[in-house]
């Protein structure tokens, strides 16, 4: 038990340490310029700036703790999937998306600025997110860094996220089963959750068939998120989410929870954290961080 | 006048070719999946396919003419700028940007499928964009590739062509003059214009040095070509043009031409071109190609 509470005030301090660097790395890529783009990069630092878990750069830095990467390079991969993410959340909570105003805890860009400049915002975050890894400060190799967009684009495009954003629109319209709802999650979240692992494998130039063991465990941590979220939307503090909550279900979609009962959906998203840690046995201490996240998944309350 | 008027006949049937190698390779890329993505395809070829002058490729192949770069090479580049550029138009046709119904002689995405559908549509076209760069059969020389990546997301993004229509939406509220009407254009059309040959120069390994005729030739035909957009816009026809006209002067926007008048715009058109020309006055018939385009476009009655 003092091992387990060890390693997560290890995560916590680590998860601080990673989300500040994060801070400081957007605040020097979006420095405001002197002339008429001010806002728009006023809208990119009210969205990019502040709040967030940084979930996914922490998971950079402990798929990069398994291979000795400088976390430098960790931290540059981190700042390029954040950009990504805070992307889609703008553009996932315009009007004709999502409709949401508010999101950790501030409005929405859209609502703090307006339609037009949250847009191009998003789309602004999403080209910083190529130009950070294409950077040489990334990673000195550049067979690394292309490989790295190669895999980025893949994951954020119409055959990752935003493919998986696509199905939830269709969600509201047809009637999804549990395999149709899973390959979405895996789309809508799970790809951009893969590719923190994946840079990790790229940076190391780990051979394919050695990366089988990271795969499952992202995809497994992935799914068990996103079980997690639809625990939270229905049983969740809008407060501490920072956001609105038990969204799903007014708008007719059906998810994790509404399939399976919130019962056996908490126990899937353990099962999947269990075998998650499995997919990490032959790891020893360097893999405690990527422990301590599976575990910290289902267990956060925002 | 012949020797002028057969390098229009070249470079007429060279951009149908290339037009139509665009629409095969936006077939390709854009093949419908089976299955609740489906309708995100069907947006993004009907934006893609078909249509378009498909001025940009043509400009990477005139460029590439220069260096003996594979038509291969500079074909895909040139799908990866149409991806950026078909991307733009369906973000700026939407309701909250300039709010078009029409494009290219069809419906925009969001009036032939929904606002969600264009803002996804358009998202997934820019994240191509870098897929197809990243793909070693846009270039062997991963260096190449990752250079062509770091160019096309700083033309594209805040520094670029996303930072010019922002500056664009500012333009409905603030008076702005000459020399910030050209700051807007040179980012809003002229980067990714510029992108055209500077990704001729990374695939030949230009020196830096030895670009700036290149970059000279580039920015001049970039401002030319928004100079005649601004002349049709008042003088055009909108049924050639396949979208609506005279927009700018109904949102009390600054042009090149409400700002000089009609005849100095003209001129300053005609100026740019000569000079464009002049850039590449120690290059041989190999730059035919660059020199007929640079007429075409203020010549173009769309």
């Amino acid at each position: 038990m003092t091992e387990g509470g060890g390693a997560v005030t290890d995560m916590l301090a680590r998860a601080r340490d990673v989300a500040a660097q994060i801070d400081r790395g957007f605040d020097r890529l979006l420095a405001v310029p002197d002339d008429a783009r001010a806002r728009l990069y006023e809208a990119m630092r009210h969205a990019a700036i502040g709040g967030g878990k940084r979930l996914r750069p922490l998971l950079v830095q402990a798929a990069c703790d398994l291979f000795h990467i400088s976390r430098e390079s960790a931290l540059r991969v981190g700042l390029a999937i954040e950009c990504i993410h805070v992307y889609s959340l703008i553009h996932d909570d315009l009007p004709a998306m999502d409709d949401d105003d508010m999101r950790r805890g501030k409005p929405t860009v859209h609502k703090a600025f307006d339609e037009a400049t949250a847009i191009l915002a998003g789309d602004c975050l999403h080209d910083l997110a190529f130009e950070v890894l294409a950077d040489e400060e990334t990673h000195p190799d550049p067979f690394v860094r292309i490989e790295l967009v190669k895999a980025l684009a893949t994951c954020s495009g119409p055959a990752g996220m935003a493919g998986g954003q696509m199905m939830d629109l269709e969600a509201e319209r047809t009637r999804f089963d549990l395999a149709t709802v899973t390959r979405l999650q895996n789309l809508k979240t799970g790809a951009l959750i893969c590719f923190c692992v994946e840079a990790a494998a790229i940076m190391a130039r780990l051979p394919q068939e050695a990366r089988t063991g990271l795969h499952g465990y992202a995809r497994d941590i992935g799914l068990a998120f996103q079980i997690a979220d639809d625990l939270l939307d229905v049983e969740g503090d809008a407060a501490l989410a920072g956001k609105a909550l038990a969204k799903d279900a007014a708008a007719g979609k059906e998810t994790f929870v509404s399939l399976l009962g919130v019962e056996a959906a908490r126990e899937r998203a353990h099962m999947l954290v269990d075998q998650a840690k499995d997919h990490l046995r032959t790891h020893g201490a360097e893999a405690d961080l990527l422990r301590a996240i599976a575990d910290y998944i289902v267990e956060r309350d925002r």
